[in-house]
């Protein structure tokens, strides 16, 4: 099969699927706000750093420009339909997790809570932003994590029995090796 | 199920699993390089802008500094086991897409090649580089995207029929539902 070319504004489409996290984060006046993203990866070991992509006008960016923490919640299949209301477009200061139905979990180490039905909470501070285009790129320092006792196998994510959701694109995610499409 | 602490250095092992690329590069003699990787994500819609982190001794990362270009190339499940050839330690020089038995591909707006067996290949060009612990993250402006023909459905990657490599820590990686061990 040949290769045809298919836009540079699609490279994002085929560098997928991708972890879907939801990451949690309050503002100054310590209203909370939830958020689906995929545009994430780790970065380093030591120190532990993971990184995400945020536009600027997001309410995600918004508050950690203001509170220089965030929490970046793992969910799993049962909640996929919770998380696409996290990404609905609610008005700032609207706490997404209680909008979804999910429940928040007092962190360890930061302000921001984690999302208790999630399989595993990473609780960061910020190293560095910088800005790459439409994004910005927020590193965080990872300064506890922690995860459902029954979610791991050998030290990894166990992910014959957690299903990870994984995003495709838009409304279409993957769950295992099936596509999983949210209305 | 509670929570329980897992340690920051567990951070990368439940922000998965990660698509797994390839990237191929050249030095400033020619000599083609490719390894796999799995800190990646998209970053900019506009420009277009992918992301990697690749730790300063690579040789991957000392061709970068030397030709400011790569190819990221998305396997899938039939090449794992030549994917897996291009991560182990071949003296500086040594082509991995040979000695994995793998096929370059000419790309249309950067020197290093793209590999044949693959169902993408994202052409870029630095757009920075920025230090993040042990890593540094590269990030790339998407020159070109081409796609295996039949790897798409609907703009977005067929993944039910292509099956991605996704990597999960060490040896494991998930190819559709199932983990699937490389030896």
């Amino acid at each position: 099969m040949s290769f045809e070319e298919i836009g540079t504004e699609n490279a994002y489409k085929v560098l997928a699927p991708r972890p879907t996290i939801i990451v949690t984060t309050i503002n100054r006046k310590g209203e909370v706000n939830a958020a689906p993203f995929s545009f994430t990866m780790p970065v380093s070991m030591d120190p532990p750093l993971i990184a995400f992509a945020s536009v600027a006008s997001h309410h995600t960016y918004k508050n950690i420009v203001e509170v220089d923490e965030f929490v970046v919640n793992i969910p799993k299949e049962d909640i996929l339909n919770k998380l696409w209301i996290t990404g609905e477009k609610f008005p700032y200061g609207v706490n997404e997790i209680e909008k979804a139905g999910l429940t928040s979990k007092p962190s360890k180490k930061v302000s921001p809570p984690g999302i208790e039905e999630c399989v595993a909470c990473i609780e960061c501070k910020v190293h560095w932003i910088k800005n790459a285009g439409d994004h910005n790129i927020i590193v965080g320092e990872v300064l506890n994590v922690s995860a459902k006792e029954d979610s791991l196998k050998g030290g990894n994510l166990d992910v014959e029995k957690i299903k990870p959701v994984l995003h495709v694109g838009g409304v279409n995610f993957v769950v295992g090796d099936h596509l999983k499409k949210v209305e």
